[in-house]
């Protein structure tokens, strides 16, 4: 079954497909049928984490239809706190999964909608459900490779005229983040202390954060793994991607200041990141695939690669003050202004034999656009605290308050569908006090 | 059983233990009965890796001893191809264990000594048997805390006169390393490839290290986790430390220096690291505590800790040429030099609310004293390769050749005996090929 699914894989994103959940054929909807994000969650009824599905406002849940005999996978594979086991399966099994998947949901397949029993206790209402980190994490690698973002930094706290670094045209610049303290959205997070160098003291204060950021990012999860020594090619290095999330990156300005020559951001940044709990696979994104930007120079040829390696994926940042209703809308960009492409990253990290492992998390960096109102960070958006953002409550930011909420969201735009990430969200808890 | 022994811990460092293994009593031999470091062995005759005590010459099968009812542990926790199980246990664990071990083989106690089945079967060769990493680690930070060595690196890249950066008296500085490609001494290490720019070149080419070093550091394993959110305070940071391993964070100086700023080194680490089979418990290293350098200015208050928190770990490099028999010794120094103790950075990790998990490996960062023959890297006992090592072979060294093995050994020097580590070695192969 699984080896004709895997061969029609680009089946399932046909744009005319509609589901017999009804909610999913909704134009605005982020999980219609041409997506099937993986994700784990548990439920009321069951508190034990599994592998699911997001189809409309509902859950498919994979273990009861392996159990059901609906699906070529064993029941166990699915009845797992995390998606490692399923993604180390291998491509195969992903494309065949889904295509038998997108086959049982399509509006005119009755076998399970038809089947009333089977699908009570498949489909889960998401409003029931509370989602999970997606994958156990080994390792997780943050690039920084939006051009826009690298020359808005470097005119801030070096020199406009020279923003770019040198080898910032030549290598698409990532460091080692902190994997333990990545957390799945709706996880609150507390506001950090560190050290903080005001400019008037001659020593660093320990206390808590008073520019506390956002980074809007997204991050790519490894599906397939690589040998310690070995190069991944730039051309095959898509290959051992399994999907995408959105990221925040979130990051404590001051502490970073502070401490981040010679050997880069650490606790600046390794209080939290958060990401969403649904992972897009890259073949879902597979349509919205475009150019990438023109790169001057041509970069060697370990990072070169044919074809279209960007993905039109339309993105926001909403900040939602503490007792307000709603969220506002406080930048608008888009992943494909990104000057280095994921296959680039990939090959770049591995360019030495450092190997890559299933579940291992790869952040873009800072996703900023052209204009002022498509920054990814406050930093940006505020430059550095001096220009404060007008809210529509009246109030102003510079940087995070306590109690605000930021949420990103990201979807690429089919015709009258669209394939989505659905939110990565976060509300900001005081810090703890210091002894 | 464990709790009276875990009272009893310290009585296991008594210096007049002598053991019935009689390799164990030789004054020069790391593993005498009052060592007793834990890892992960197989032999030839069971493949699948198990828990081990290394006892002299011999490792002591803990998974024979505990089906054989001789340990109040359950044999499946020592059925395990990594410690991390063991050490999730927790300390009155580790202490009772390691004082039970310590009554069993104590010279004059018959009850395995005399029982020559069960003693066939629990007492391996090392010459039998293959070692594996110790422990799955699910984070790799790396401090760079020698006062000596930040001081000798600032001379040479940026001012003698101010060598040292602003923020290192103030900041254990840390940065996240790459988990995935520590391996366990003994595992070849292929030179990397990577990106280089020479000096006369407009752009970098893509090709092998020219300038492969290594960094001699111990490293600290995480024996108990701390939450999200939480601080660990100075003063009992200790208690979250199971034991200790020598490391050698193999470091590529040229691309190194082409790719670390702004966001520190990738490449020129992530392509290896490694760190020694046997994990020498804290308990086991606590005679050999000792005074910290003098701190000035006192560190802020979240890096503070009363008493003795440095360790009197003698320590050396070797340098075996492809084809020669005998290892020179090209460095001897002390981890007691180290400016910041492992209290002050587990402190300084968790002080904005990064938790750590059980396996986290924490390394010093490079070990250097204040003479030339005390460095721990050839960058800085050749100064950048300005004054290549003499070898007495007649060859000289600049930085690592291929075929070269480096084996750092380390030993604390007991009263007739020593608390050793083994060894950390590596033999670098030549680099692969680039396209």
């Amino acid at each position: 079954m699984n080896g004709s699914n895997a061969d029609n894989w680009q089946a399932a994103n046909d744009p005319n497909l509609k589901s017999w959940v009804e909610s999913a054929n909704v134009p605005e909807c982020d999980f219609p049928i041409q997506n099937l994000p993986f994700g784990i969650f548990s439920d009321r009824s069951n508190a034990a984490p599994r592998v699911g599905v997001a189809i409309g406002d509902s859950i498919l849940d994979l273990a009861v239809l392996a159990k059901e005999g609906l699906l070529a996978q064993n029941a166990a594979l699915f009845e797992s706190i995390s998606l490692n086991a399923f993604i180390a399966t291998g491509r195969a099994q992903w494309r065949g999964l889904r295509a038998r998947l997108s086959a049982l949901l399509e509006a005119n397949n009755a076998e399970l909608r038809d089947n009333a029993a089977i699908r009570k206790r498949a489909l889960i209402a998401k409003t029931d459900a509370r989602l999970h980190l997606p994958v156990e994490i080994p390792g997780y690698t943050d690039f920084y490779s939006s051009k826009e973002h690298a020359i808005n930094v470097g005119s801030m706290f070096r020199d406009p005229k020279n923003a770019l670094l040198p080898n910032w045209l030549e290598i698409p610049i990532g460091y080692n983040g902190r994997a333990s303290s990545i957390v799945v959205s709706g996880t609150p997070v507390t506001r950090p202390n560190g050290q903080i160098k005001l400019p008037d003291n001659e020593r660093p204060i320990f206390g808590a954060s008073r520019k506390l950021d956002i980074e809007l990012e997204m991050g790519f999860i490894i599906g397939a793994p690589s040998s310690l020594g070995d190069a991944l090619a730039c051309e095959r290095a898509e290959q051992h991607i399994f999907g995408m999330v959105l990221l925040n990156d979130w990051s404590a300005r001051d502490i970073q200041q502070w401490e981040y020559v010679p050997l880069g951001p650490f606790n600046s940044k390794g209080f939290a990141t958060t990401i969403s709990p649904w992972i897009v696979t890259l073949d879902a994104l597979e349509p919205f695939r475009c150019e990438q930007p023109e790169q001057n120079p041509q970069p060697l040829s370990y990072l070169r690669h044919a074809g279209r390696h960007a993905f039109d994926i339309h993105l926001e940042v909403g900040l939602r003050g503490d007792g307000e209703s709603e969220a506002q809308t406080i930048s608008r960009t888009n992943f494909r202004h990104m000057y280095w492409t994921m296959a680039q990253q990939l090959a770049h990290h591995t360019c030495g034999g450092c190997n890559v492992r299933v579940g291992d998390l790869m952040g873009s960096g800072t996703i900023s656009g052209p204009t002022p109102d498509s920054c990814g960070s406050l930093l940006e958006s505020t430059w550095n605290g001096q220009r404060p953002l007008q809210l529509q409550s009246g109030q102003t930011r510079s940087f995070i308050e306590d109690g605000d909420e930021l949420i990103l969201r990201g979807w690429c735009q089919g015709d009258g569908y669209r394939v989505g990430f659905g939110s990565c969200a976060g509300k900001v808890l005081p810090a703890r006090a210091t002894v």
